[in-house]
């Protein structure tokens, strides 16, 4: 409904539903033989990650080997590129080891090397300031949510913690208030002004988070309303997933061919 | 062929190629989230093969998910009885602590808990007289051996480095050679005599491998024969395949089928 709602075209971008691809395991099998151990340990983003969901030593097997099986998700259908966060830059680059390492033991150009597309506001951090958003920390605002949500969400957001009284100047660095006004207020002079006001003092976070409030209200209002109407029938969501499906597997097929028969797994 | 000939019989003992079973690498992926990554670091089996093999600290991951992949191939058939060399009971344990939180966590007894069959010699060592007998070490007497090769590699055979002439006292304790006459020679009576010779000095290694050579031939030779009748038919052996192949994909998908329900993945 995400997808849809911001404007994913289905006859343009083909959405399906990814536990329903069995050549994915398969070939996350395969290059997990191309990988080292060591490799996965010292994924950069692997390592940030499991500091913040606090595994230690007790992380699952699966968590550290998802750099692994998002190489099969981008290889299974021959991406050349992939839109990013810079944060993901990692999972690109241990894509493109698997890549080449597959072409050169197996002495075919099977698989496709792929290019990181990331975006000018590259990742977003979350309402509290920390990291990025993600669903698992409970700082996101959600493309569904409603505009009472959002409101509260905006109203509750980490600011500059030094910024006590309206009149004291306030850092708008690492505020994620402005770095939000920065992402998705397309009146750029207006967001320099705040900047300034704000860090000259004398402008208070409760009229900054109105501004920001109604920045993203404009935003997100036709979006949740778009998503509300694919939401009322679900029938032909399904229909395009299942499309979407059929399509993948097709292609997740035809590459798994030229990969065993690479592997001379092809009887 | 190495498994007809030596008796096992098609029509009683499913016999398949495990690379055409898909649903092995699925439900790997699916047990790799209920093991930890310091569960794996620590199996005793593992870790030994990974100093033979002189990996250190590049083990591909692939290998150190080994276990995970073994639990798959022995639940997706639920197996209740595994025949295995003592070494492999760590793979055992790794089993059924999968099984046992699968079941857990999923709240359905899907997966079925597996108890080892451990053969009275549970391990032969290696020619070479370490380890256990390994194809990757070359120390191995191969069931399609030659009359002639079986007797060259009986002559090589490591013994008690310590007895160097006949009327030097010599240990059975650690001599492969007096290991496999436990193993294969069905007078024991003799085998005990040979040892006590051996023990108190005046038999050489020669007279004694000369009597396992014979012990062998007449256990392997039968075993050769059926091998390279077999060998001759590759047709009807193909066909055993295909077929066990096809009753094993079968039995698979049915498992797949009530592991997908339990995890809420049967849409």
């Amino acid at each position: 409904l995400d997808y849809l709602a911001v404007g994913i075209d289905p006859e343009q971008t083909t959405i399906f539903i990814q536990s329903l691809i069995p050549q994915l395991p398969e070939l996350t099998i395969y290059y997990l033989n191309l990988v080292t151990w060591n490799r996965l340990k010292h994924n950069p983003t692997v390592k940030q990650e499991i500091l913040q969901k606090g595994y230690g030593e007790s992380v699952p097997a699966g968590f550290m080997v998802y750099p692994v099986s998002q190489a099969a998700d981008i290889t299974v259908v021959k991406a050349d590129i992939v839109p990013v966060g810079e944060d993901q830059l990692p999972m690109i680059e241990q894509t493109n080891e698997v890549v080449r390492h597959f072409n050169r033991i197996y002495q075919k150009q099977v698989l496709v090397e792929v290019q990181a597309l990331i975006p000018k506001i590259s990742r977003l951090p979350g309402t509290d300031g920390k990291a990025k958003m993600s669903k698992s920390l409970g700082n996101c605002i959600y493309l569904g949510d409603s505009a009472d949500a959002i409101a509260k969400k905006v109203k509750g957001m980490y600011t500059d913690p030094g910024h006590l009284k309206v009149e004291d100047p306030g850092k708008v660095e690492g505020n994620p208030v402005f770095t939000y006004l920065d992402a998705f207020d397309p009146d750029t002079a207006k967001v320099e002004e705040l900047k300034a006001h704000y860090q000259r003092g004398g402008l208070g976070d409760s009229v900054v988070k109105k501004h920001l409030n109604e920045v993203l209200q404009a935003i997100l209002g036709p979006i949740r309303e778009r998503r509300e109407s694919y939401a009322k029938d679900p029938g032909s969501v399904m229909q395009m997933l299942k499309k979407g499906t059929e399509k993948t597997l097709h292609i997740a097929e035809q590459t798994l061919r030229e990969v065993r028969q690479a592997m001379c797994l092809d009887y």
